[in-house]
């Protein structure tokens, strides 16, 4: 049987509510009894029920963290940046997947929001209506999303399209297929965006998809017939998808069709071709949003939003080449 | 401004207390009261504080899930499983990462105890004898260990390492090296135990290794000289950073050495050559093991320990191949 705080109140000669205090707010105890209550406390192996300090104290000192797909090595790097900063903090970070359902994922931040003093809520799929509403409850920062007045982690992930763009496009392609990724991802909106605004190029669009090996696996037949000879997907795991489909098919990656991820997890590492890459700057993202978070957590309704961008980088590999002589168009 | 208890008592004409027990012990409330109550905070959209719930009730419909890397995929997959089954029973799953370090898991085992229903701890790296201390302040499911006296959840990983090594043997190896896992595994030491058990073979152990890409990558030197023609991993981590190493080094997979890895990660199907390796039940472990959770935390003390004990099999891909006749001996 664990000690409990009626225990240690007993061994130090103290009432319970002395020794509430003590764990609560230490400065109101005189030093003295605050020694002899820890020292018991230390003896018996007592340690302070937390839920019930956080009815008093109002802090926890744990973080929750909402990631839509916990299984997508993206998030699992900004997780573990964001669990060992942190750590060095004193808060811990429990995790919970949505499994991409913006219902689950309202449902959540509900049920975290009386448990933890802040919410890092990373590539919502809500709308921004119903963000803004749940966010009266705790304090929030959101990543991969831009909203007004709230702390925003951002990844500059409409430079890293155009740099892959550029990129196909300095290997001669032209006629280039955009694989899009979930409806409501702000992620997706802003590659679009970007790869629209690029000159010069030829560009399809294949989406909403599902941001997932098996949603790059489906576009294979599609991307194999369409007239293009260099993609940019939303994601490594669905570049990594077409690229098997596209192998399935017949079609050789870059010989026939190039193809570019965003992201830089392992598996586009040791795939073959090895993936051409967008990398996102995960680790950082998790450890920058812990900061911006425990800074709304200490100022409380006094706080000011910020926003954080982060730079991303294209890393050349072999699943893109140049265009070969025979599809070559010049438009 | 989110609705409290006072909003909610003095709309619906009751004392806070009575809402608080209309939350808490329903059946004690009268009906006309209680709907009045329940209508009321409908109607200002109050949500009862869980962590104060928890205080009155003792169930906080929380699971804490430790997992020693959340960035391996098998965790993922085990995630994955136990929020979705979890989900069912209107549990939420809340994730935390040891980072593979026996005291953070420790800290977390503490913090989580007081906080949620019950513990799934999942790969432990703890000692024996600290977890059953830990386990008198919450009920817990070990996962990937084999505890007398409590719940477990295994993966029948002995007879995978027995299937990966016949499969070995059937090709012609017979000088096979073993990368063992992290000290304090549980499944390493079944794993390697296994493997000593193969007749007819010369077995090379290496390790305690870190169960990562780069623990494998590290091995790839060690391997290449030592005079062995087959490998089997601890996980695929370790089989995919060992063949990146090997065939930096100019030496062939399968060609020169074979090599079977434990998961099935996705990494490992896309990978070349495509990853053998011994599929693990990771999903169904999550499910199974959150049923047997729920039947500790709802049987209390008068709990029964459940052991589950899933199977695992042998997927042939092409990191293995027949031994070459140069390199063929016949003890």
């Amino acid at each position: 049987m664990a000690a409990t705080i009626r225990d240690v109140a007993q061994a130090s000669g103290v009432h319970v509510s002395t020794v509430s205090r003590t764990f609560s707010a230490p400065h109101l105890v005189n030093t003295e009894t605050r020694n002899r209550v820890l020292a018991a406390a230390e003896d018996l192996g007592y340690r302070p029920n937390r839920a019930a300090r956080a009815l008093t104290t109002g802090r926890t000192h744990n973080l929750g963290l909402i990631v839509a797909d916990i299984a997508n090595p993206f998030f699992s790097h900004l997780i573990k940046g964001a669990q060992a900063h942190a750590r060095t903090r004193d808060y811990h970070v429990f995790v919970a997947d949505t499994d991409e359902d913006p219902q689950v994922e309202e449902e959540l931040i509900q049920t975290l929001a009386k448990q933890v003093d802040g919410v890092l809520l990373c590539s919502p799929r809500l709308s921004n209506r119903v963000i803004e509403k749940l966010r009266e409850d705790v304090p929030f920062v959101v990543v991969n999303r831009r909203m007004k007045g709230m702390s925003n982690v951002l990844m500059d992930v409409g430079s890293g399209a155009r740099e892959a763009i550029g990129h196909l496009v300095s290997l001669g392609h032209r006629r280039i297929a955009l694989l899009a990724g979930p409806a409501g991802s702000w992620t997706s909106r802003e590659i679009t965006d970007a790869a629209h605004a690029v000159p010069g190029i030829d560009l399809t669009v294949f989406g909403p998809n599902s941001p997932t090996e098996h949603g790059g696996l489906a576009l294979a037949e599609a991307v194999a017939s369409a007239d293009v000879t260099g993609v940019l997907a939303y994601n490594d795991l669905m570049a990594i998808g077409l690229v098997e489909g596209l192998t399935a098919l017949g079609v050789e990656v870059p010989g026939r069709v190039s193809v570019v991820g965003i992201d830089d997890i392992v598996a586009g590492r040791v795939s073959r071709p090895k993936l051409t890459t967008v990398a996102m700057p995960a680790e950082a993202a998790g450890r920058t949003a812990v900061d911006l978070l425990l800074q709304l957590v200490g100022a409380g309704e006094t706080a000011t939003p910020a926003l954080a961008t982060l730079a991303t980088n294209l890393i050349i590999r072999d699943s893109t080449g140049p265009v070969r002589r025979e599809l070559r168009t010049d438009p």
